[in-house]
C-alpha cells in the first residue's frame, strides 16, 4: 500500500514535513488501526519521535473538532484516527441541508419532494455519512445495511468513515447474486406490496448491523429491513435515515434516528418545511 | 463549516500544529479551491506564513506521492487539493483487485462471479474512484454519470475525490423523480430489450460528462447511457469501467477505460482469470 520513497533513503523529513505525511495517512485510513512501526519505518524516525508527531495530531484534532486519534497500547496496538464530528459541525450540516431541501422548486406531483441532487452530491453526503459514523461509533457495529438505489450513497459514506463494508438490499434478485433471501414487505404509506432480497453470501449469520436509509415515512421498508435481517439471525442495533416525514407520526419502526423532519409540503402555497430532527437539536 | 476556537483567542500555534490543521482541512476538500485568506483568518497567520506550510505540504504530497496541492494565483484565486494517485500506488489496488476477483468461490451458476462485496467495499472503491478521477482529473468534466444499483459506489468515490455531482439513471422511473427522459436499450450480451431513465432536473442541456460503471461486458449497456446522453445535448468526455469482459472483443462502445479484464470464468476447472487492463499495465 505505501511504498518508502528514495527521497527517505538519502535525507530525513523535518517535524513539519513527517507531521504532513502522518496526517494524511490516518485521515485516508479511518478507523484502521495502525501500527507505530509502520511509521518509524516509512518515515525513518524513532518511535519516540512518531509519537511526540501524534500527540500534536491528536492535540490539534481535539481542538479544532477535527476527530479524534485513538492509541490503542499493547503488542497488537498502534493509532487510529476516528473522523467524529464536533456538535456544531453537525448542526452546520444540517442546517444546510434543510435551507437546501426547503427550496420549493422541489415540489414534484402529489407531495412529493425531489432530492436525488442532494442525495448524490458526494461533498454533502460525505459529511452526512460521517455524521451517522459519530452517532454510531460506539455501537460495535460490523456491516451497514441499506437498501438500493437512494440508501446506497449516504450509506457508503457511513461505512466509509467506520471503515466497516455495505451490504445493499434489493428491490429484486438478479442473477450476478447467487442465491437469495427474499421477503415480502408492505409499503408503510401506500400498502403496496413489495419484494425485497440479499444475497446469501452478502452477510454471514449472526452479524452485528446498522440500517442507514435516506427516507422513512410509514416505516413499511425499515420493517421489511428489519424482518429481512432476522432471517439472517442479524443484531440491528440502531436505525439511521437522513429524511423522516412529520406524518405519519406512529412510524412501523420504534427505534431509530432521523437527521431531519418534514413537517410539510405544501403544494398549493408552495411551500417546504423541513426541520433539524429532535436527536439534531438535543445535542 | 469551520468554526474558529477559542483556544486560537488566547495563542498560535505553531507551525507544527497549525500544518496538521491545514492539511486536514485540504483533504477533506478534494478539488475545492480555499482562499489564502480562509486558512490567515482560520490560524491568525500571515499570508506568507501559511504560504510556507502549503509549499511545505506540496512537497510532502509529491514526495510521498499523496496527490498534488496546486495554487492559482488572483484575487479569485486560492489552493486546493487534488488527490490524484501515483503510478506505483495505482498499481498496487489494481493488484489487490485481481487477486479479491480471482477467488473462485466467486464463481456463480452460468459463469458469473459475484463480485458485489468489492463494489460495496468502501475502503477499495475509495481508492478505485481515486484511480478514476487520476485518470480523469483534466478533462474538465462537470458530471459524473452511472447507472444503478452497482456502478453507483464506484462512481460516487470517483465523483468525490474529483468534487463533481454525480447523476445516476435508473431503470425505471419512479414518481420521485419528476419528469423524466426515458430510452429503451439492448443489453449486448443477452439481446434483451430495457429500459433507462433519467430525471429532467438532475442534469442541465449541455453538460460535459464521464460515465463509470462496474461492468461491461459487450458494451449494451454504456452505449445506451451515450443515446440517453445525447437526449440531454451532454458531451461525453471518457467512459471509465471496473471490469470488462475480454469477450466479446467488440464492443458497441469504442472509447472506453477498464481498469481489469475478467478473461475467463471457467467453471469445470473452477478457475477464474483476472488481469490489469492494458491502460493501467502501459502506466
Amino acid at each position: 500500500m505505501f511504498g518508502r520513497s528514495v527521497y527517505f533513503l538519502t535525507m530525513k523529513m523535518r517535524r513539519s514535513e513527517r507531521i504532513v505525511g502522518v496526517t494524511k495517512i490516518l485521515i485516508d485510513n479511518p478507523y484502521k488501526l495502525i501500527s507505530l512501526n509502520y511509521f518509524t519505518e516509512r518515515f525513518e524516525a524513532a518511535k519516540s519521535t512518531i509519537s511526540e508527531d501524534l500527540s500534536i495530531i491528536k492535540r490539534v484534532f481535539n481542538i479544532e473538532k477535527m476527530g479524534k486519534v485513538e492509541t490503542v497500547a499493547g503488542a497488537a496496538g498502534g493509532v487510529r484516527f476516528i473522523p467524529n464530528k464536533g456538535i456544531k459541525d453537525i448542526k452546520l450540516v444540517i442546517d444546510e441541508l434543510c435551507e437546501k431541501l426547503s427550496d420549493s422548486t422541489r415540489i414534484l406531483a402529489g407531495g412529493y419532494i425531489y432530492m436525488t441532487d442532494i442525495i448524490f452530491n458526494p461533498n454533502l453526503i460525505d459529511r452526512v455519512g460521517e455524521i451517522f459514523a459519530t452517532k454510531f461509533s460506539d455501537l460495535g457495529a460490523e456491516y451497514i445495511i441499506t437498501m438500493e438505489t437512494k440508501g446506497i450513497p449516504i450509506a457508503l459514506m457511513a461505512a466509509r468513515a467506520l471503515n466497516l463494508p455495505l451490504v445493499s438490499i434489493r428491490k429484486s434478485s438478479k442473477v450476478t447474486e447467487g442465491s437469495v433471501v427474499s421477503i415480502n414487505y408492505v409499503t408503510g404509506s401506500s400498502r403496496k406490496i413489495e419484494t425485497m432480497s440479499l444475497s446469501r453470501r452478502a452477510l454471514p449469520e449472526g452479524a452485528k448491523v446498522i440500517i442507514i436509509d435516506d427516507f422513512m415515512k410509514a416505516g413499511g421498508t425499515a420493517k421489511g429491513m428489519l424482518d429481512l435481517m432476522k432471517e439472517f439471525k442479524a443484531e440491528v442495533l440502531d436505525i439511521g435515515v437522513l429524511v423522516e416525514t412529520a406524518q405519519p407520526k406512529e412510524k412501523l419502526v420504534k427505534e431509530y434516528t432521523a437527521l431531519v423532519v418534514l413537517e410539510d409540503v405544501d403544494e398549493i402555497e408552495d411551500q417546504i418545511i423541513v426541520k433539524p430532527s429532535s436527536w439534531v437539536e438535543n445535542l
